[in-house]
């Protein structure tokens, strides 16, 4: 008999297009996994308004654009899942469960929440849905039962908090919750076209996979190169060259890559060149996505389908997971049987 | 035209059946308030479980004692809606979206959560669900739209955080929510058995609305009186003493509390023949209740059905104020609609 198939969860806030940064995190490795794993993947409305809760009308319209994300880059609406996190309420109902088994001073110790909440600047202090965001988090793993988790290193602290609090249930209510281990792949970061260390919205160094020849090509030619060579006949450097970053991960030729490396380290190449090749390599590489996402954006009826019909799954598998943790939890009242 | 009739929120946490403080201290109001006021009256099974998630099995039981303590003390079922808090999952959804509205500076400030956690020993920190539990009781008041809440003095910084809440909610969502006010009694205490401030389950110092006769006698004969007085013939105090107190409570002979205070403040009367008549007045005052209860005890079904009811009708409230709220934050994504 073979092993029942693993489960993963995924997801991303719906708080923008996403962009040639998040294929490399993140995208090319689910289209990968979704051959090997039961797969749901998360549009987290619900995370997003840790943070956006000033604006939530930002969150709308971007469900339905990451949506048109995935099947762009090839989820396969047959294989994954794709969840609206708001649309299971019982992510709400497993989130104050766990927020019992979880103490202040705990929570204040997380050193990825602390290194976020730096990061951003809450006019107010810091609202207690982002500070407790973890919590949230685990529940959004564990009612999933998700065994696997892909994430970089950095995402390992959450990782451990959702196995502390999976185990703090499973001693106290009986073993009903799965311990979920982290996919620690190398998580590839690919640089903002300024040469930053990543793409970013609110830099404006990004490239969107819907992105249209046009505004690939405007964005590739003004990319940041080797800031230390004035002349084209000058030795350049590749390493540190986000042109030459973009090349290792998108250009399917190889052999071009190595020869415009050694031309570049020779002074025998231009950087206009080296970009050219660059516009030609992502648009071979963005033409079918961009296909795939037109062919889906002409049928609103058929996106709606797969968005509603995979929210409906994962509510599902949610609610089953919550009908056993009532009755773990001894919340199955007779009156209400 | 008439005024629409205003709303009130109140409960109990079903951490046991319901003794003669809470009869004085709230439950007799309610029974007055029903009538002018549409009542919603939560079971709050949740809040309990924040300082007894380590033992939830306590909580299923007493769902039901406490609604028999309800219908027993004279909540009319056709007046009352008698809500089981963890059968309207649209809590724990308003809560969420609540804790983004509130910092966690906030929280750390709130002196009846202070106080309540120094009263309590966490024996591994303070979890979160306590901590943040003026968020989730914000969230009670508010998703049903309670104008009033009846609080005593201790309980305003609760209600203020509430209506913080909402104002905070409206002014960035627009004006969905009610700004409730603590309709502020005087909130009878009545001492222990033994004379201490209060009757509390863990110090055996109560009677129950429950107790049989011979449970009720037992515990009045044994009560304190005046420390000071040794024999029947010494004057005697009857402030402070706990006998007096109850006769003032539950006492309907007037003028026999008005003549045994006399003797006893003269010395003519012993502690015996003062108990004797508090417990037999006492047993004017619960024998009604004890008959209630135990007829509708003889029909679990239709205290199923009363529960039942009270909860659907409270989730349709729930229910309605929620599709408010996610269109005002504009989560009713069109995908779904």
């Amino acid at each position: 008999m073979a092993a029942p198939i693993k489960r993963i969860l995924t997801g991303d806030r719906p708080t923008g297009p996403l962009h040639l940064g998040h294929y490399v995190g993140s995208l090319k490795n689910r289209v990968e996994l979704q051959h090997q794993y039961d797969s749901y993947i998360l549009i987290a409305d619900l995370q997003a308004l840790t943070d956006n809760f000033e604006h939530p009308e930002r969150l709308g319209g971007n469900v339905v654009e990451v949506a048109l994300d995935y099947l762009a880059v090839g989820l396969d609406p047959e294989r994954v899942k794709i969840v609206v996190q708001s649309m299971v309420p019982e992510l709400c109902e497993l989130t104050v469960y766990f927020m019992n088994l979880v103490t202040v001073a705990t929570l204040e110790r997380n050193p990825t929440v602390k290194e976020e909440i730096r990061q951003r600047n809450f006019q107010r202090g810091v609202p207690v849905g982002f500070w407790s965001y973890p919590i949230s988090q685990a529940a959004d793993i564990a009612i999933f039962k998700a065994h696997l988790v892909p994430v970089g290193e950095d995402q390992l602290p959450m990782i451990e908090q959702t196995r502390e609090i999976v185990r703090r249930f499973n001693a106290l209510y009986g073993r009903v919750l799965v311990e979920p281990k982290a996919l620690l792949g190398e998580v590839a970061r690919l640089p903002g076209t300024d040469g930053g260390a990543k793409m970013s919205k609110s830099l404006n160094n990004c490239i969107y996979l819907g992105d249209p020849t046009e505004a690939v090509q405007k964005r590739v030619m003004s990319m940041f190169t080797d800031p230390t060579r004035i002349h084209p006949t000058d030795p350049g450097h590749v390493e540190g060259n986000p042109v030459f970053a973009y090349h290792d991960a998108f250009n399917d030729d190889r052999a071009e890559v190595a020869e415009l490396k050694e031309r570049y380290r020779k002074g025998t190449v231009g950087d206009v060149e080296v970009k050219q090749r660059l516009f030609a390599a992502l648009e071979r590489f963005l033409s079918p996505i961009r296909e795939r996402r037109r062919a889906f954006a002409e049928h609103p009826e058929r996106v709606r389908e797969i968005v509603v019909e995979g929210t409906r799954r994962g509510r599902a598998a949610a609610q089953a997971t919550m009908d056993e943790v009532r009755a773990a939890m001894r919340l199955n009242y007779t009156v209400f049987a």
